[in-house]
């Protein structure tokens, strides 16, 4: 693979980092390569562009997410501990990081959907595929839930949407208030929204 | 008044709406000033900086929100009920910004949340603050609706701001993806949030 996919991967790297703190707007190519300690002829060798980078960066972040969050909480056999799984790890990485900068960063996508309209139609396509993924997690949970009478869940599809929703919306507050334990304390909401 | 006061009141506007709906960072003080019809001047003698107009925006943007939706939701004598109301007026509110401009431009104060750690630390207390008055808006609907008997809230600071919580994620939703109608269609899970 060599030096030329590391610098790629580095890049990657760096704007999950930056972006992921700053969001998109604010994080320049130039500080992107300085921080990457990457040329910019060597930016432009991998991608067209800021947009093609955040892209593949988001990508590169819903695996990051799926690997530590999704897939190790989707072992659980009981659908409402696979839940309670997601939301425990979530606030565990989220407790790294503030541990390691001081500051909860929130989620890297519902942070960038607040600059939804001054971002590339790219990044927009692939922050509403990524969100559409997250619907149809919750959704398999949700089905198991229903389906082993631990819940009697009208709308599936709905109810899955308002999890996530739900779910962003305590990592906007955890975010504001840079207090990583507020995730914690909102968790019994989770299951009140599901009655289960 | 006379023209001094009418250009702070049009930079005011022009934040709220230029930044409403691209976020802070991409919108600069020399296209705010062009976009009002205001010299860089007349800018400098109102707002130290681009900050400090923010700042004057979000409060002028809560106060909008109070008079438009928090204020006519709470004259509702059920506490249900404004809960209800609450939620049809922000859906309307989006809505009618959807059909003059074809784009839902999400929750103002949640979508600069996602670029916090960019802003000054005025923006990020005039923020945390906005959040704070929803918190108490909510919780003291949850104390009538726990008083009345129509639900049993056992924490209801916690359930304030996970109300406000899923609120802020159904804008998100329904921002991220470009529709209205997401805020309806969810709109019966505020209920089961709450048990009422």
């Amino acid at each position: 693979m060599g030096r030329t996919s590391d610098a790629r991967q580095t890049l990657i790297e760096t704007a999950i980092e930056l972006m992921g703190r700053r969001g998109y707007t604010d994080v320049g190519v130039g500080e992107l390569c300085r921080q990457a300690g990457v040329k910019p002829g060597s930016f432009y060798y991998f991608f067209d562009s800021k947009a093609h980078l955040a892209v593949a960066a988001l990508e590169a972040n819903w695996q990051y997410a799926q690997d530590n969050v999704l897939s190790p909480a989707a072992e659980a056999d009981d659908p409402v501990e696979r839940l309670d799984r997601f939301v425990t790890l979530m606030q565990q990485a989220h407790a790294r990081t503030y541990e390691r900068t001081g500051q909860v960063y929130g989620c890297t996508f519902g942070n960038l959907s607040g600059e939804l309209l001054a971002l590339d139609p790219a990044i927009q396509n692939k922050l509403r595929e990524i969100f559409a993924r997250y619907y149809a997690y919750f959704e398999a949970i949700l089905r198991d839930i229903h389906a082993q009478g631990l819940a009697d869940i009208d709308d599936i599809p709905r109810k899955a949407k308002s999890l996530f929703a739900l779910i962003e919306g305590m990592q906007m507050l955890a975010h504001t208030h840079n207090d990583p334990a507020l995730i914690t304390a909102l968790t019994p909401d989770i299951r009140a929204l599901i009655a289960a």
